[in-house]
């Protein structure tokens, strides 16, 4: 399937694991050195310690004004220059997702300004989100982030913001991977 | 994966395929004398003719008092007397897909009444919808419906009501399988 991808932890791969932190929850994940990121029509490598799914999909939450707004401003990934990347895996719990739509849409932007606050960090950190929760894994979301070196505290930011909202009250459990991109 | 099921065309299965017509579009499915819904923890059963995959998720589109509505009228799938079932696989066309939150929730709801028509039906027509995109598969959505034979020309109805809508304009894929509960 084009959309799904496999998020690989193993001893070799394009970006070297440089940090691995449980932000919330006391999910274990094995440490390995390297992560690669394949579309699912390719093997997994045998040598895998972990293994991450999700698939992309439609948008979720953006409104009009926003998802044109987040066209216009982004990057995509793959930058030379975007060495950095972070890997973001969260869950959220069981209250969250039996709100309706309109209460979990309110939480996300009218209370928490989910998508604003990504906007004010377009273009320079770029992102990815991954559905997970649908495949049965141990997180519902997989968020990739990519930008440059000198753009690490503006990340840092970024990602210090989200976790102060009211969406993230309902986040359980949560890892943080940071990474480098391995010389080829 | 709790929440994943296969519908399996076979040559035995709980149900007995007594229609299968091709609404919109031009997709080819083999003929099978009856059907089968299996978690797919079960194995495919090898005389299988064809499988269609789709899990179960949140609500999408149903607001709060919507979703408190449906919840309290709504019967479960298996009501003995309810020996009718209908199978709708559709798929939306790329237009669809591209809208926003806000769009999709317009057309779906505030144009096309899709939730306020579903809630006429009930209790009488039970459904439960599966969602099939996000597998690669070949339609988007599969609807699956149960009612007495004595609520058949309201079941009519009710697929009538939503095939007039706006919404169903996106609809460029659909099939129609009726079944009639094989006796055990």
């Amino acid at each position: 399937m084009d959309n799904h991808f496999n998020f690989i932890g193993s001893d070799t791969g394009q970006w070297e694991i440089i940090g691995q932190n449980t932000v919330k929850g006391d999910f274990i994940m094995p440490k390995a050195a390297n992560l690669s990121i394949s579309n699912t029509h390719s093997p997994i490598l045998e040598n895998n310690i972990w293994v991450l799914k999700g698939f992309v999909s439609n948008v979720r939450y953006a409104e009009k004004a926003e998802k044109e707004k987040l066209a216009a401003i982004q990057e995509g990934l793959g930058r030379p220059n975007a060495t950095c990347a972070a890997l973001i895996p969260i869950r959220k719990n069981a209250v969250w997702w039996e709100l309706a739509q309109d209460e979990r849409r309110k939480i996300f932007e009218s209370q928490s300004h989910h998508t604003e606050t990504g906007l004010k960090y377009l273009p320079q950190i770029a992102r990815k989100l991954f559905h997970s929760r649908d495949l049965g894994q141990p997180f519902d979301f997989l968020t990739w982030f990519e930008y440059k070196p000198e753009d690490a505290a503006f990340f840092e930011d970024l990602v210090g913001n989200l976790r102060a909202t009211e969406e993230w009250k309902y986040v359980d459990r949560e890892l943080d991977f940071r990474l480098r991109k391995n010389q080829t």
